[in-house]
């Protein structure tokens, strides 16, 4: 008998804990042995709950008691549960977590404390998409050369009713928070950090590269507004928000942010609030992954797995890509303003004489070239400009952006979205 | 070291050369040992062949050498290779196999006689789509409720053309056969034969389903026309060859058919000859796996995964869903007859007065009703009636096609397309 402690018994502990129940002897015979949740955390020990566990306010209530075999970390937060599970792991005891911000700073020090003992983590990334089981075992073979993820379900949520019922960002927002899609500080979906922590740990399964958020290009939703997903309309791209990692030689780009991408590729037809992660392996060419990114059950069927593969294993850790594999640690971070990229850039200026002859020349100073442009009027004098690029450097876009906006004639900040 | 020998070298099986050589570093890495390809059995040694390895042309010479760990059979045929493959197991090897046809016959006697030693598949389901791992793996914590594929990138193929461009299925299935993508015979993959064998082998890992392709529901796209495309996209539908595996209370229906599929579904979006499969599970809602069905890296990239996972288990059997979890072993497979189904009917008849009623008295008779229906004029006096139903008995929708058929005033045999 394989004994589980439940740390965080909320939406995603409590489905882990009925699942466990509900398909008990299947799992029996999928683990090749009984799995039972002993202990349970809850931040209030006052609130009524459906399960029927011993519960105590005290992670080390858990993560201390000699029965237990496998914590299941779901507090939230960083600094709190790292403590705890490097007290599991220093106590023999294997861990699952679905804590992506945890991972995104942890990761690696957790993974070296942890040895031989499991420490799995795939409802972290997609919740019950098995994308983590994909890059190691099932695409084992190849190198991976670019993973392209929607891995935000609000994000998507919102962006496809833009797109779809032609709503402003702020009225979707509001009924997102609404319909509980997205949290009354929505800062950390809508921006992009999110989606950062899930690619930072598909990027250190596939790549080994160890970063942290801040190394890497975030941006958010924030900025789209009808006029883009017009243009993308009639160009023949969805917007998305998108989380890339992509090797090229021996460095890596990690990067998320809203993107026009081309309404035929299978991921730009991921819409609401689905997941999916597309993976180009040098071998396999283009694998999707598609499912429920969020939700108690979703997440908790990735959590319960990772259960059953430890029971099955014994308790010692499934061999990994990436980590402990010396050929993928040669790879460096690309710095950010070394991407290269395509870009669209919508600028709203004055409508008089020279004032497109002067941008021109601007792109042209930091060798970028236009592909498409529309010009559109505006209220007031005003006019828009819609612009897409060929490849262009992202540190001389950047530098554009800041010229565009010093310029008289341009009358707010410039958008600009990457095209992938 | 690990010693792999490869019956049958030819578009897979060099693949699984190269890559094995191409990415050695990398592998070695991740299996955890050296993986090396030391013979190789042949057709003919007389064609000139890019790898360098022994090669004979009796499959016995690899399955008989001592020296030789992991086979990889990818001969082609039932009877041949299921000879092999059982001595191979025999003889203490491990198996790696991508043969469909051969496994939708003899799955779970080889299982049986592999016992504790490995013998994979992956690669024979959805080419490079790592989907038994998923089922195995990925999903472990699930009771599995509908598993609905497009696995034959033959069929996708050609009802992608003749959607997109209003093409003649007899004019796609010439220019399938000039890229191709079809065979000379192609009666295998366009009579729905191939992903039945595919179906078979993924309902013996989700259900424990011992069944033979003779026990199932198998039809293909022959009859599907212009016609029944128009009728399809009026009404929001894609046509695609579907495999269905659905489990209803603890009975399985498995079937193989072209079905109208709502064009919102995930895998109604799937074109080309791509493949995808959508899992079903009880706690994970929907997932969908989508990639390269067939071609030589990417079948030779789930071969390689394989190698990869024995190397890492050190030659024992991964722990399977399905076969060998009792809890699965309570299953039937439920009787074609049996299965309950919305229908599209097309039915040319002569244009007069009644024909109408008499044929809508029938479907009374039957328990069958109406969802929609068109008419649409035809030449020689003659018209279309086109309709979708309600629910009804697969049984009793196959005595209406035979009583329809003797009908005077129905010019030729009806068409019917399952709407799923």
């Amino acid at each position: 008998m394989l004994k589980v402690g439940v740390i965080g018994v909320g939406t995603v502990g409590s489905a882990v804990v009925e699942i466990l129940e509900a398909n008990k002897d299947m799992i029996t015979a999928r683990a090749g042995r009984e799995v039972v949740v002993r202990r349970g955390v809850v931040r209030s020990l006052s609130k009524a709950r459906a399960i029927d566990i011993a519960l105590s306010t005290d992670p080390y209530d858990v993560v201390n008691d000699p029965e237990i075999d496998i914590v299941v970390e779901l507090m939230g937060g960083v600094e709190g549960p790292f403590d705890v599970v490097k007290k599991a792991l220093e106590n023999g005891k294997a861990v699952v977590t679905a804590n992506k911000a945890l991972l995104a700073y942890h990761r690696y020090e957790l993974q070296e404390r942890a040895g031989e003992i499991a420490f799995e983590y795939e409802a972290s990334v997609a919740g019950g998409i098995p994308i983590i089981n994909a890059l190691r075992d099932g695409l084992s073979a190849n190198h991976i050369e670019r993973i392209t993820g929607i891995m935000n379900g609000t994000c998507n949520y919102m962006l496809t009713k833009m797109t779809d019922e032609g709503v402003d960002f702020n009225a979707i927002l509001k009924e997102s928070q609404a319909l509980g899609y997205a949290e009354a500080d929505p800062t950390f979906d809508i921006g992009g950090f999110d989606a950062a922590h899930k690619l930072l740990i598909l990027a250190s399964i596939a790549y080994g590269i160890d970063a942290k958020p801040e190394d890497i290009l975030i941006e958010g939703i924030e900025s789209v507004t009808q006029e883009d997903i017009a243009f993308a309309k009639e160009f023949g791209y969805a917007v998305k928000l998108l989380a890339i990692a992509k090797r090229d030689g021996d460095e890596v780009e990690l990067r998320v942010h809203a993107a026009l991408i081309n309404r035929d590729e299978m991921i730009a037809k991921i819409d609401g609030v689905m997941n999916g992660v597309s993976v180009i392996g040098d071998c396999v060419g283009e694998t999707l992954y598609y499912g429920p990114g969020a939700g108690g059950d979703a997440t908790a069927s990735a959590v319960v797995a990772n259960i059953i593969d430890i029971a099955r294993s014994g308790g010692k850790r499934s061999p990994m890509l990436g980590y402990n594999t010396p050929l993928e640690h040669g790879l460096k971070l690309r710095a950010p303003q070394a991407i290269v990229s395509k870009y669209y850039l919508r600028i709203r200026v004055e409508d008089r004489p020279g004032v497109l002859a002067q941008i021109t020349q601007l792109f042209g100073e930091y060798a970028i070239s236009i592909e498409t442009m529309l010009q559109r009027p505006s209220e007031g004098g005003y006019a828009n400009l819609l612009f897409s690029t060929h490849e262009a450097v992202e540190g001389n876009m950047q530098e554009v952006l800041v010229r565009l906006e010093s310029l008289a004639f341009v009358a707010s900040a410039p958008v600009m979205i990457r095209i992938v």
